[in-house]
Formats: structure tokens, C-alpha cells, sequence
């Protein structure tokens, strides 16, 4: 997606170790325009596999899946809680992964109430880096025998395997932007 | 908001002790119709008072706030981070607050770089409930030596008294739907 492309290399830092800064507009300060306009994106790609609904993960997934929600005709927008709230009584899924810009492993709960049975599940998360955030989200919908439809993020680092380690779960997965190089403080898209 | 209002009552769950569950909606899954309408409703709201930046906290002001910002011909809107990720590695505008849903105090963390000496200030949260997260925002304004500019949220239970704490900020607070009793099981909105 060009509008997306232009703002990582405008605004968009390399701070080394395949960390990419983007916090103007996606991360901790949030561009809801460019947000909408991605999420409009998603949804025209995902338009065929027809999700009952959107799951993503807390924090940054937030706002890209809800515009992709919105997009395709108000999907309900289900977020993988890290940290139990108090209105979270019941037994819930849950599923843990490495968090690459926190350096701890992070759980991620999602309630049998908001992803049932036979629901088709579009994840769509910020960043596709190693994929294992994405991939403890796909074995939640596993577990609670849903369907997986389609994967999406906002960015991917293919340099990170991401994608080739949720080729496993056999369903299209799509990037709005892919940078293939961060080496030597490049940030190269493709 | 008459649509909300609707909602809270066919969805809402009064746990006891002031715990009103809306997960269906805005806390776990999220219905972005209804948000994008809400948040149109504060942008309303607060048009007059020209804000240059919209603030909020992690997790779940994120997407009422995004739809503000979204709402007023895309007014930039800030976060504030609740665990610093590998990405915030300058000095940060930092307050606490206990949590009223998690048990426990909460820091919140502000980049310099998202919030600047005139810059003007719009606070949208999920809920008002004693107003302690929403105070801790407005001292990160004052730091920043920005000018708060008005207070919006989702739903304010009135009975915690976050409104008379919040007075002396002296600027507009709305709520998109007003809870003024949930004794005794009810949930009674004004």
C-alpha cells in the first residue's frame, strides 16, 4: 500500500536488531486516517473468505483491526487480553508467545464467549515479524474450533520467517507493507 | 447517546462493587459501528474546542479515541503506554494510577515527542468512573505544559464521583451515556 510505504520511509526509525520505530503513526501515536485507509485495504483483500470475526492481540493490533472490522461492514473486532481484567471471571483460552519489542513472554486470553465454533477468523495483527504472536492467535482459534480464514498485518519483516512459519496453518496472509532489508540501518521495502 | 444507552442495557452485566461488564462491545470485542458513532457523537461534542492532539490509555480508550481523531479530520491521537516497549528508549512524561478493573497501580508513559508545549488537548477515555486514570492524563498535559481542553469518555458512573474530582482541571467533561446507580444489581442510566 503506497500511502503506508511513503510514511515508513519518511517517518520510520532503524533502531537495529530488526526493530522498526513507528510510533508517529501506528505504535504510540496513531494516524487514524492512514489506519482507516489500510483497514480498507484489508478488507477489499479479505472480502472473499467472508470472517464472522476479526481477532488480534493488545496492544498496537488494536486499532488495524477494528478499521478492518468497520471496512467490512462492522465484523465484530475480538482483542487477546494480556492482562486479565476483573470482568474476565470465566474460563478462557489461553496461549503464550514471546514478545519481541517487550523481551518477555506474553499470555494472551481470549473468552470462549467472543470466538465460538464454526466462527471464521480473520487475525489481523500491526507487525509480522517471527509470527509467534500470530501463531499463538491461530492455535486459539484452533482450540476453540473456529476457523481460521486469513491472516493480516499492517507490516512484515520477511527477513524474520514469519510467514514461512505460519504456512503451516495453510491460509492466505497479507502484508500492507513488507520490508526485506534492515540490515546495516537500511529499511528497504519491497 | 440513545444507541449506547441501548446497548449498556441489553448488554451489560452489573458484577457488584460499581463492575459494569460491556466485553460484548468495547472491553473484549468491539462493535466499531458503534464506536465510529460515538466517537462522531464527542467529536460533536468537542468541535469548538479545536484540539491539536487527542490522549488516551492503553487498552481500551484506544479505539473510542481513535475514532475520535478519525471523526475530526484526523486529529493525531496519543497513547499513553502502560509497559514501556523496546521502542521508548528517551525520557518519558510519567504518572501513576490504580487501576479500578486490574487491582493494582498502573504507570502511564508519554514520548515528549507526542505531546508538546502548546499543544492542545483532548482527553477521550473508555470510562469515568473515580476519574484517577483521567487525572493521571491531565497531570502529563500539565507537564508537558500543553492545555487540556476538554474531557470526553464512553460511559461515566456518576456514584464514583470521577466528575467533582475532575472539576478542578475546569474544562468541558461529556460522557456518550451516564450510569447513575448500579446498586443492588440495577443498572440505572440517567
Amino acid at each position: 500500500m503506497e500511502l503506508l510505504k511513503q510514511r515508513i520511509l519518511a517517518e520510520g526509525k532503524n533502531l537495529g536488531r530488526g526493530i522498526l520505530k513507528i510510533d508517529s503513526f501506528l505504535n504510540h501515536q496513531i494516524d487514524a486516517a492512514l489506519m482507516a485507509a489500510v483497514g480498507a485495504e484489508i478488507a477489499r483483500e479479505f472480502a472473499g473468505t467472508r470472517p464472522s470475526r476479526i481477532l488480534t492481540a493488545e496492544v498496537s493490533g488494536l486499532i488495524p483491526a477494528a478499521m478492518v472490522g468497520h471496512a467490512m461492514g462492522n465484523i465484530p473486532v475480538v482483542y487477546a487480553r494480556k492482562h486479565k481484567p476483573i470482568t474476565m471471571m470465566e474460563p478462557v483460552f489461553i496461549e503464550t508467545a514471546p514478545s519481541h519489542t517487550k523481551g518477555n513472554v506474553v499470555s494472551l486470553m481470549v473468552s470462549p464467549e467472543f470466538i465460538q465454533a464454526g466462527d471464521r477468523i480473520l487475525i489481523v495483527d500491526d507487525f509480522l515479524a517471527t509470527g509467534r504472536t500470530i501463531d499463538a492467535l491461530c492455535r486459539i482459534v484452533q482450540s476453540a474450533d473456529a476457523e481460521l480464514v486469513g491472516i493480516a498485518t499492517v507490516v512484515e519483516k520477511t527477513f524474520e520467517g514469519g510467514r514461512a512459519a505460519l504456512t503451516t496453518w495453510g491460509v492466505p496472509i497479507y502484508a500492507a507493507a513488507t520490508i526485506v532489508d534492515m540490515s546495516e540501518g537500511k529499511i528497504v521495502l519491497a
